[in-house]
């Protein structure tokens, strides 16, 4: 299944291997259940009433049923972390973690489902019929370009919020930060030249709601270089950022693409050279996102950039997903929105620039235990709940 | 989706209403997120080492992921207690229930997934997809006979228990039953004739499990009589019936079945009339197990009965299969079986007999609450596990 490199054995003392042990979710009834009296209310004879309700009026099932408060974590175990495809198993401990900061943050019932892989039809197809058990589908660890089509399909099937993690997780909280180290910097967002460095799924998605936030131009570099007039021949995903990207027209490597530019984003997983970096303009702007290694480590980026982030805890601005996807499923549960609108992800991240009151260098997003931070980007996706759910 | 008539408006201050509200299940963490450190071990980085250990060797998923205690209970909402192609919304409520009590009785963290139904081939397929992210599947409420090839085809396909409630789960607890019954009538299993009225999910297993056992002869009767020499053009599952029952070649109806047999059992949902009852032989069991309105009343069902069970549970000797799978699972999911034998179903049905110290007319069943039951069945299916899971 996997070229995994397995470095060690493991410690099974290990404080990550002790945490792990028998699994990190756990089900529990939400009414006691003591007597012969409460068997007959919850379960025969008196469940078939409700089931009987719901079968009458299908609506009733976010109100009686689990499925109001409950998101899957799906996920087909070919892009996990950095780790690529390790398969369903070794997909679960990632899925149970993230069913944790879901209910952590945001109080929402979150279950692992990790599928064995298949092509994007029988992918599709299984989250598809599983789909009436779910307020909300979390996409997670699908490898680009599946996870488009995966993705895209499956909003056009199903009337509840689909939502790939990897994209727009990434995405809105980047844009969020992005708001607020322009504030740092001095410079308007539809002044910007934004340089993206990666075309997967996290690339594809950041550089899209740049380009709906307003920014004045955001070019994309894959390992090919820059995804420009002289690219022929790309994959759906690629032509298309061809087509909504580099309005300037620019060719040629990384290097090019960063020339007078005022912001890098990393979300490629390799590494960007010094002497690429030292061609940005003045008071630029470095997120590199690839964990647990940045493109470039912070000390170094501040030798080229005012403002600096990356993924990790142990530096300043950790642009971290958990800043919205918590809120964002709170906000679409709440309010019945049948899907994550763009609308919706732009004021997401919009909320969570607001709660840094006073940007700065070190401070361009909130701390992920800002427990203010699910509550408005929840807020902030109900409102336009009825208006474009 | 479904003919169900629709008896009235519901009242939301009615109890079951009100004890449905919000859902009955809900999702937890088993250790504590507390700050950064907890973070970096339950989620990335941490989370990423136990990845990688199971990537490595794949049987750590069942010590590091909560598939070791985690059950699916998947239903396509086609057969519904007894309110038909419900669908899967409106299956929730009974999924849920049942989840309860896996978890209430036996500790089992149980899911319910809700699948859109399709084809054998589909729903075959999907349940087979998402196999990695449980320990055992529980198939609840699916139409017959679509149920025996799926049930046969996951158990072909899959390596962990498959176990269709509505079958075994109703065969283990009436055998249970009836071992007791036999002790209070003072007759030998292997001289009982057994009349099993219905052809159904229940009835073939019932029956299937009782020639297991050894009875005497099982005489099988659907909506068109007995199941005998004279019945050609049979379905697989009830050719299957006609093959393994029936020694002495009866045809008929279902009170030519009835001639001086021991014992009936109804599983079909309709009423079996007095005239036809009165042909039992002396010192009859009459099994009268659909719920909520048993095939005979159990008052009438005196008159030519010793011994009378039915599935209620304001009537002595219910006939519950809650008796059986919290316990089934327990112990498969405590012994890493890969499979539910057939002689961990009669070892289980005799631990549920076993627990009734003495049996009587009015005590042939431990009581559901009885804590021991699930503990017992646990050990029996346990201690089976190495010879044959």
């Amino acid at each position: 299944m996997s070229a995994l490199p397995v470095s060690q054995p493991f410690n099974v003392n290990d404080p990550v291997f002790r945490a792990h042990e028998g699994g990190k979710l756990g089900v529990h009834a939400t009414s006691p259940l003591r007597d012969a009296e409460d068997l007959a209310l919850l379960y025969t004879p008196g469940v078939a009433e409700v089931s009987r309700a719901i079968a009458a009026d299908s609506a009733l099932a976010a109100r009686y049923t689990s499925r109001r408060n409950t998101v899957a974590v799906v996920s087909d175990g070919t892009a996990v972390l950095g780790l690529g495809a390790i398969g369903p198993l070794a997909a679960m401990p990632v899925m149970e973690g993230k069913a944790v900061l879901f209910k952590h943050f945001a109080d929402v019932d979150a279950v692992p489902v990790c599928l064995e892989t298949g092509t994007v039809d029988e992918i599709v197809d299984a989250v598809a019929r599983m789909a009436p058990t779910y307020g909300g589908i979390n996409l997670e660890d699908i490898s680009a370009p599946r996870c488009f089509e995966i993705e895209r399909r499956l909003k056009e099937r199903l009337d509840i919020p689909v939502f790939h993690d990897d994209q727009h997780g990434t995405a809105i909280v980047a844009l969020a930060a992005l708001y607020n180290a322009a504030k740092v910097v001095d410079k308007r967002l539809a002044d910007l030249t934004v340089v993206v460095s990666g075309a997967g799924a996290a690339g594809v998605a950041v550089s899209s709601i740049l380009v709906r936030a307003g920014v004045g131009d955001v070019i994309v570099a894959d390992s090919s270089g820059i995804i420009g007039p002289d690219r022929v021949g790309l994959p759906d995903h690629k032509e298309s950022l061809r087509n909504t990207t580099n309005r300037a027209g620019r060719v040629g490597l990384l290097g090019d693409a960063l020339e007078g530019s005022d912001v890098y984003i990393g979300v490629s997983g390799g590494t960007v050279p010094e002497r690429d970096l030292v061609r940005m303009a003045p008071r630029a702007i470095i997120f590199a996102l690839a964990n647990p290694d940045p493109e470039v480590h912070p000390t170094i980026a501040h030798r080229f950039a005012e403002v600096v982030a990356t993924g990790r805890s142990d530096f300043p601005n950790q642009i971290n997903n958990v800043l919205a996807f918590p809120g964002i499923f709170r906000g679409a549960l709440d309010s019945g929105a049948r899907a994550i609108t763009e609308q919706m992800k732009l004021a997401a991240a919009r909320a969570i620039a607001d709660l840094v009151d006073e940007p700065a260098a070190d401070l361009v997003v909130p701390s992920v235990f800002d427990d203010r931070v699910a509550k408005r980007v929840a807020e902030a996706v109900s409102s336009l709940a009825d208006h474009c759910g």
